[in-house]
């Protein structure tokens, strides 16, 4: 592969950066989230809030894809740096099971990191990664 | 077709279940939503809230998809009665254009209204239905 | 919008360009496709042969979606010119009702001709435009 | 889980049911394909023919999204036995890399084997499973 996979930021730039990006009040911050990084590799931890609770006691569609989001843009920016201004272009999720209000993370997987368009597998797991409760394939455009 | 695609709620019976699906304090309520519905149509105008605005006035993924899911499911269960169960089996959603923080529209149209699943084609737009911000095509699977 | 809808290449012209792009044996070469251009979209009408035949008389997936994205690539190539190598990265293709083994309809609108990225919406019917039997979101990479 | 992973057809019975559903000369009828099956998990090693080759010795597109349509229902199948009749209802592919002329490999994972949807994530690799070429999710209707 002609992709160099050494990540660039480490979890605590990486946190940093979003708590920059993503200022307080805004609807998919929260303050509870923990990343992991490791080559072609995020894994944030996320702890839901109210904002993002349906009746039944689960976790809403857009706080879902939200994370995933998320996920897709911290591990192409661990990979990538913080200078570069990536945008969502494509994000197709799989609702597979339904969420629990609790811990949920999400394992985010670089399948390609080019000049110009990065794509992410992101599956959202609870208890174990084996249980799937979400799977989104996420397109990002990089600007030259 | 063997579709009958007459609805059978009108604006002011789904305004009122999404008020009771969605309630005060979730992440995509919003007060601000009215709907137009025709035959295999439901049109949302939606003004965003504090909670969906990003740094340089734009409104936020997670918020549009919200929309998006929102203005399909409403136009399943304008066709099919509040009584049925549906949930978002899969979403896939292109960002086309940044989403300005005023008024947006969700033009829902049903592709498919199966017995088991629905398909919708979802539009965003602002200003002018041919100025196309977002799209979604979303599968919602219904009970039995 | 930005985006200057006017064509710059006729039926006869895109018609040429496919012919020779997809040379006679490929998989999804067509000599029974014929093209209808107008600002922003591209009609194809498509006779599937043997190649494409299911048991029970229906047109195969895999053909379907060869379709929408030659589709999608026609209405691109009719704004930009033959001259550009723009290039799939992203397709996604809703199955919605069997598609007999005759004429099939492809009608390509463009959602965005960005720069470096184009979408499109596709939708595939037969008999008439409001018997949809599949519908394409496709996304194509242009080359800078 | 609720989900039984233990599979019900080994690779003999699978390639048996597969020379069947997908007669002789049908457009993705593949021979050289070899089934390897192991819990939740279906891999094909797959040789194109000509009629999948396009001018550059690369694979086309609908050759690609067919042979991870297949993978994806093989797995299904796998599991669920061949009396079945499961349907696509959709598929996202993205096309990561251009696809060398030669054994493309796809690799089948069940995200979710419900009684009415499976999803499955399917990724296309040659040389090395490192190097994706195409990732697909893959969403089946199954009939009750």
């Amino acid at each position: 592969m002609a992709i160099d996979l050494a990540p660039v930021m480490d979890a605590e730039a990486l946190s940093a950066f979003f708590a920059e990006a993503f200022p307080h009040g805004a609807q998919d911050v929260h303050a509870a989230e923990r990343f992991t990084i490791a080559p072609g590799f995020v894994r944030i931890a996320f702890d839901p809030d109210e904002a993002g609770l349906r009746p039944g006691g689960i976790v809403s569609g857009p706080t879902q894809m939200g994370l995933a989001d998320r996920a897709a843009y911290a591990v192409i920016l661990a990979h990538i740096g913080p200078v570069a201004m990536a945008m969502t272009s494509n994000l197709n999720y799989s609702f597979l099971r339904a969420v629990a209000f609790r811990r949920v993370h999400a394992d985010a997987v670089l399948l390609k990191l080019g000049r110009r368009l990065a794509t992410v597998d992101v599956r959202l797991w609870q208890d174990d990664p084996g249980n799937v409760v979400g799977q989104a394939t996420v397109t990002y455009a990089i600007p030259g």
